[in-house]
């Protein structure tokens, strides 16, 4: 493995969602190559232990070493919750989660200083997101909820009409907000939702989506590392899959935006 | 292994959801002792591919094998869809799926032989109730659907109220059951839900809940086997499952309409 500056980003997620962050990335850094897995034969993530879900993430990350990958994006909420350190003490190259990237940004939207952030119970349990919008901004009020119907309805399609709708407002109705500005989509899922999520928590409320403040880490990283990539070149995009790529590639062209060119299946040694 | 009389009586979920069928099963044979697997590390089977719920599945009973079992109930819709065949080739002792016994149920009580079906994704592609009930009865008349929201409502505890009730509209409504008297939940997460789809298809409609139908099938097997527990013995509940026993412990007590007294963590080794 040569991790030079012509190697490719290795993106994973537990399945599809994480192609909203890979849509992120391909836009800001359009000359570099990706290599995206979406561990769809052991989705989801956000309902398993923090146990199960390191273990995941290291057999990931080990299957995106085999495409001489010279940075990690861990693309999925959970993961980057609880398998961040791990994935760091094992990994030759550095390794980008959307927590921090996201905690800093809804600490950059906030005039109050107060910010509610909602994801998988998972995420949300692992408390990662409260200790880094603490270390972001030390005296910022936070709330934290998680809100496990939005994948399920995100995945199958029901992003608008009165099911999300009234689901939306079980989650985030009554006191939970408490007058927060900003609100962090700690779910790679959650960005479908947003038109009827912003709908439900008042135009007031800004809407933080990791993907975006990913993408500019990983420029810093790369950067730093003098990993970018300086001219111009084939740019080659790999999709992989740990279940047969069918459904993948159908709900995966709406998380991306558009059609996906195919995905491999491979598959994972992991108990 | 002995499977002999005094084996134990093996059940496999992809989670919580085979309790309803271990419920059926105790509560019709309470001199069999029982060992439950949940493999909550990659829940749900239901939107995955059969190739991938087949691997599982053999990896499930392996693991059950080692418990000295006489008899393996396949307590979840989807691997019964799509694994038992490989099932049967691979174990040396009998393996009762819930769909025959659901679908034989389903025609026993349909008065006008129209017959609807709900499930999984994975339990509706596969046709596999549609073959067993065209199998039970060949004039029936036989409408399918997939209803994926049950499953994450019924884990959420969501069983009662609006968001439940629109859902169930969504699905149920509509020409989907087109004169049908007979409702088969085709997914053991379905009968928590029950009373909402039975207020949505109305009084007429007989709902069928394969969980009672799969025990009286399993006293019919054990009985031409000659594997029928005899004389009253300690009675041994074992279950076991494949992440932290914690969520299974909370969630599972209200499946088993008991509390469970401990589960204990093993590894499956599978790509």
């Amino acid at each position: 493995m040569r991790h030079g500056r012509h190697a490719a980003i290795g993106v994973f997620d537990s399945g599809v969602g994480g192609l909203t962050v890979l849509k992120a990335l391909m836009e800001r850094l359009p000359l570099e190559s990706t290599v995206y897995l979406g561990d769809t034969a052991r989705v989801p993530y956000g309902t398993k232990s923090g146990e199960v879900v390191t273990r995941y993430s290291l057999a990931n990350a080990q299957a995106l070493l085999e495409y001489d990958i010279k940075a990690l994006v861990v693309a999925c909420n959970t993961a980057s919750a609880v398998a961040l350190p791990a994935l760091e003490a094992q990994l030759p190259i550095p390794v980008i989660g959307v927590i921090v990237p996201g905690a800093q940004a809804a600490a950059k939207a906030t005039r109050n200083g107060k910010v509610a952030v909602i994801g998988t119970p998972g995420t949300i349990a692992s408390g990662a997101y409260q200790a880094a919008l603490a270390a972001a901004a030390p005296s910022m009020e936070v709330h934290a909820r998680a809100c496990p119907l939005f994948v399920p309805l995100a995945e199958e399609g029901w992003t608008e009409g009165a099911v999300p709708q009234l689901v939306a407002e079980k989650y985030l109705g009554g006191d939970f907000l408490g007058g927060v500005d900003t609100l962090v989509l700690g779910c790679t899922h959650y960005p479908l939702l947003a038109q009827i999520i912003q709908g439900v928590v008042g135009p007031k409320v800004t809407l933080v989506d990791s993907a975006k403040a990913t993408a500019e880490r990983l420029v810093e990283v790369l950067r730093e590392r003098e990993l970018t990539r300086l001219e111009r070149g084939a740019v080659e995009r790999h999709y992989l899959v740990t279940d047969t790529p069918a459904r993948f590639l159908e709900v995966g062209a709406r998380f991306l935006g558009r059609p996906l060119s195919g995905a491999r299946q491979i598959d994972l040694h992991v108990k």
